[in-house]
Order: C-alpha cells, then structure tokens, then sequence
C-alpha cells in the first residue's frame, strides 16, 4: 500500500423526502444563486421541493448548463453571481450542473486575469464560493468529490481542475430521484460509475486488501441492482443501493494507497469529443480492448476480479482474467450499452491515428505506470472498432 | 435502507514516515499541549520523532493519560490548558490518550458549571478546541469519529460523549508503529475493531447491499492479516491492512443507513468495570453466547456472515449461522484470547445478577430494536461464564 491523505468534508444526507432538509443546510441570510439544466426538473417536481424547502431564501435561479458544461454559459453564469451579489451555490442536477457549479465555485472568488486560467494553469482551489449539491442522476460521484471537468466548444478543449475547496459543503440524495430517469441515462450510469471502479482498481496487486475488497463490494452491488434498476426504477431498496454505489465509487475512498489508471477515460473523453458518445458509451468501448491489449500487465488483478466479482472459480490466471474482460463486455451489454465504436459510427476509420495524434500533441503517457504511449492508443482504439 | 446523514471531515495521512508531515498541520502560531500515556512513546521512539516535527512550535506536555481516560487526570490537564493559554491539543497515543483528548477539546470551551456535564447531560459538542492525533495503538478507531468514552473511579461510572464539534483535524497512521506493541495489545485491537463491525452488521437484513460488503470486507481484512501482524509486527503489508481496518471500522461509514446492535459493548463494559478485564477481551467473552441468545433474531445476517467471512457454503441458514458463531469465537482463540468470564475471574458468581441490576438502575433496554431487558443481559452474561 501507498502513502496517502485522504480528507472528504461533504456532508451527504440521503434518503427518502431528504430535499425537505435543504432548508436547514443554507444560510439564511445567504443570497443563492440556483443552478440546473435543460429543464427536466421542473417536469419530475424536483424544482419545485427544492423551491418549497427554499422559500425564505433569497434565490436566483440560473439553468440551461449543457451536458457537457461549457465554458461560455458558465460565464454567463459567472456574470449573474457579481451582479446579484450571491454567497452561496446550490446546484440542483447531475454530474454536468455539479461540475459547472465547482467551476463557479473556483471562479467567483478567483483573483486573476480570466476564469481560464484555472483550467489551462492547473489552478488548484484552496478555498471557493461555498456550495451543495442536490444529486438527480446518480453516475459520476462529484456530489461527494472535488473534482471537474469543464468543456470549451470554442476551442474543443474538455479540461480537469479541482482542489480542496471545491468538495460541496453538502449533497442531498434521495433515490426516489430516479423514477423520471429515462432508462438509457440509468444505463449510462450504472456503466459510468462501474468503470469508475475499473479505473482504481484494475492495475497490479500492491496489497492494499481493504481497498481492493471495497472497490468489489460496489462493483458487486451494481451488477446486483442494475437490472432491477433498469427494469424498475421505483424499487427504491434498488435505487438507494445503486445511488450510494454511484457516490462511493469516486469520492477518494477506494483509490487511497492504490495505483490508478484512468486511460480508459481519456480516450473515451475523445470519442465523446470527436463523435458526441454519451460519456458513459465510449467508456464501455474502450473497456475490453484496453484490457486485452494491456492483459499481461493486468492478468492478476483482472483474476481476482473474476473470482470475487464474477464467481469465476475455474481455470488458470489467465483464463480467469480472459473470463473477467467478457463477463465484464457481457455487463454492457446486458444494460443495452453497446462495445464497439462502429456500433456507435459508421464514420470510424482514422479515429485512432487521429487520437494518438492528439495524445503525441499533448505529451501523454497513461496508465498506471505512466507507459502506454500514443502508439498504443491507437492500437487499442483500433481494436474497439 | 434508512435515511442517513454522514459527515467526516478527518484528514488522514496515512504511511510511513507520516509522522515528519505534523509539523504542516498545527498553526505556527498555535500554542500546543502534547497529550499522551504512560510514557512508552519515550521508548518506542515516536516521542522524539514527534518532538522533531514539533520544534518550531510552542509545545508544552502532559503524560500519564491512563488505559480508562479517567476524569480526575483530565482536569488536570484542563487547569494546563487554562494556565498556559492553550489553543491545539494533540494527541499521541491509542483509544485512551485520543478519547480523554476529546473531553479536553469539548472542556476547554464549555461554558456550563463543570465539564461533568457534558458527561451526564450528554451535551453535544459542536465546537471545541482544534485537535490532531498521531495513532499509536490500531484499535478503537477513535482516530477518526468523534465519540468518547470517558470513566471517573470515584463515581464508578464510564460515560460516552460526542459530537459534530469533536472530530480530529487530521490524524497520523504510520502503521510503523505496531513493531512496538506487545502482541498482547496487538489482539485486543484485532479484537477490538472486529467486534465494531460485528455491533453495526450482525442484526438483521435491511437491504443496504453496500454497507454490509463494506462490513464484510473488513472482517475478511482482519481475518487474513490476524496471523501476520501478531507473528510479525514488522510485517509492514500486514501492518498497514490492520491500521487502516481498524479505522475504517468505527469512522461512520458502515453504520449509515442500518440498524445497530452495541449490547456487546454495554455489557463488556460492567465486565472491565468488575473485573479490570481488557475492554476487547470482555467482548470476546460475550459475542459468542449474545449471538446463541439472540440466535433467531440475527440467524440471517449470521449465515450470511458466515458464508461471505468464513466460507461456510453448506447447510441450512441455522447451520451455518450456528457455524458463524463457532468461527467467531475461534477466531478469537485463535488470538489468544479467551471467551469465557470464567478464564479470567475466580469470582464470576453473581455478576450476572449485578449487571440486571445495574441495568435495571439505569432503565436500560439494549440492542437494534432496544428490545433486550436487563433480564435478558442476566441470561447472556451467565451463558458467559
């Protein structure tokens, strides 16, 4: 096991009826600047609990954030937070809106030439706009998190920034959120916070037996809840298990003391860059050739998947670890996610030299060992054709 | 599921030569009182490490914080705090040195007639005065929650306080530190924090697929690193597995969202307040006849215990719970501990008696539906001889 420090201050308050606790978390004084997105929660009657919890507040509301939350309508954003004088950030939606909020959370106290910076210079937030969260699609876990990623069409960059002082002061979770959720973004969900787990645990065995057991214990409760979350989404026993697997999955638990690998997101943030996959789709794309082509360096911890994920008891390392990879393929495609870029565009010839001509512009190496050149990434995109 | 809020804002710094990172984590300003326990530190070496990380900083020390935080010693330590002017504690020690810490940091800002209060009206601390721990002793996981047990002989009595105010600012594990431990404490801190995780998972099923993994996981930890860390305390893999799973055990995280059972504790407690048993040892000797007791009521989370930490894959639920009970207790012989009253004390008549009494005094119904009596407690404890 690695060294490590490890500080997550969020308060999280989960359960059936928690919004009605929004009231309590917020300032009274506070002037709250709402954030949301396309609309979807004035249809499902989020919007208004959370108007109902807030009535003795000053709040302004802003929505529209994109579902990849873009850079000029955040600054828009930005703008209604000097004019009105707001204290206080309550983002109201999923994975986009919290980034874009995290974002403003940075930005509105940022003292420097342009908000920009703090994504191109890597600007680490030691203390930003005080924010929280209420959580509508359990996927990416930045309700329990500090980081983000923003996208700037003008420029087509998708950026990471983050820091200590960008975790949300608090996040409300209450799974009946769930029962509006169209059936492709639960799939999308249950895929994106899966390979989050992927990502922190399918590396190289380093002993550290605590983490590795708790990233399977929330792979395991996904693959046990996903079909009855697909199929129902007011099983509520279903969707409480599958909302708190999504939070646990990456909020800094299970990567402490661990090596990461997260090559599978960076190519996968191409395809959504390149083709406009949903995020969660191009990861599922990427998964299985990533670990085939990379199945020496990963063959022991893939066979321990397959045991304890999986109840693969039979066979080799070897075989175990080629029983993980279609087991796992298997899982994607049983939530209606399809595996293969040519599944998702007929127009995928040239994606891969065009990705490993973006990896050589930027200098990337990936993995858990910082090894997996440019060329590789295009031999593993090319695989997922 | 329940509906649960959790919060821990803790900041751990986790590894080897952790403890050089102190000195980044108490105001240069700050005028420090250095909490500790009977002085083995002065041997083992963590003293004067800690004493190297503090030397820009105004330390003043107090010593000879016994195994049971006794009230008497602390007030002591509350007059230092009040005659130099003291603005952080830090505690170098395991459960006792962290815990009595925690009454000083609830203590030095109360502001009712005497710090008993807090003891016997159960007063909340919300704020109290900044604290850090250095871990020395894997066990209590004290390190991380903000509860306290604190005893005062004159009275007899042994009181929990808490609060939102009273978790460390950060705390230091370098699981280093366990070379030193003789093997005596080292299974009573096996002990210790895997009776924690039985008090939070063994009762019955509530659907929260997560948290139980989570449980089970660290049970299975513990059960596979036990026989290092006591054969080898230099065994560092072992070391840093037992550490982090004893913190993990009692830091929140399991207990959200289900019931919890803390007869063992209750009762455990009347036993070191008898007889000067080792606190862990008092549970060894309870668990196994408070399961036989209490067997129908938890048969299902036993066998699935059983079948996920033990392995136990054949029979009926009643077999294999029973076979849950059975591994347990030699699990604990296993460490050299035993779990019978009567291993420990000559004088064991009349103590079942004694303690429906005192719980009966103290109106005490026990247990995950607060539905076990102190007649109840009177059978388990002479099962117990």
């Amino acid at each position: 096991m690695n060294n490590f420090e490890f500080k997550n201050p969020t308060k999280i308050i989960f359960g059936k009826d928690s919004i009605e606790k929004l009231k309590n978390q917020i300032p009274q004084d506070a002037k709250v600047l709402m954030l949301y997105g396309g609309g979807s929660i004035k249809k499902n009657g989020i919007y208004d609990k959370v108007k109902t919890a807030l009535a003795n507040v000053d709040v302004t509301e802003f929505g529209g954030i994109p579902a990849n939350p873009e850079y000029d309508i955040l600054m828009n954003a930005l703008n209604v937070i000097k004019e009105e004088n707001i204290t206080y950030l309550l983002a109201v939606g999923g994975g986009s809106v919290i980034d874009g909020t995290k974002f403003l959370s940075a930005a509105a106290v940022y003292d420097g030439d342009t908000p920009w910076d703090i994504l191109i210079n890597k600007v680490r937030t030691e203390n930003g706009m005080p924010f929280g969260t209420v959580l509508t699609l359990p996927a990416t876990g930045s309700e329990m998190n500090s980081g983000a990623v923003i996208t700037r069409e003008e420029t087509k960059e998708k950026l990471a920034m983050g820091g200590p002082g960008l975790f949300p002061q608090f996040s409300i979770l209450d799974p009946s959120v769930i029962t509006s959720i169209p059936q492709r973004q639960l799939a999308n969900g249950i895929t994106d916070a899966f390979t989050h787990v992927l990502e922190q645990y399918m590396t190289y065995p380093i002993g550290a037996l605590l983490q590795d057991r708790f990233a399977e214990s929330i792979m395991q409760t996904l693959v046990e809840v996903a079909p009855k979350v697909i199929e129902d989404p007011t099983d509520f026993k279903a969707a409480s298990n599958f909302m708190w697997s999504c939070t646990m999955a990456l909020n800094g638990l299970i990567q402490q003391g661990v090596p990461t690998d997260w090559a599978i997101h960076m190519m996968g943030h191409e395809l959504t860059a390149l083709f406009g996959i949903d995020h969660a789709r191009t990861l599922a794309v990427i998964t299985p050739s990533h670990y085939k082509y990379n199945f020496e360096a990963k063959k022991e911890k893939l066979a321990q998947y397959a045991e304890r994920v999986w109840n693969v008891t039979e066979g080799s390392i070897e075989d175990k670890a080629y029983a993980a990879i279609e087991k796992t393929e298997a899982f994607f495609h049983q939530l209606g996610i399809d595996t293969k870029l040519s599944d998702y565009t007929d127009k995928y010839e040239g994606t891969a030299e065009e990705i490993e001509k973006r990896f050589e512009d930027r200098g990337w190496k990936l993995g858990e060992k910082q090894e997996l050149l440019p060329a590789d990434a295009k031999k593993i995109v090319t695989m997922a054709y």
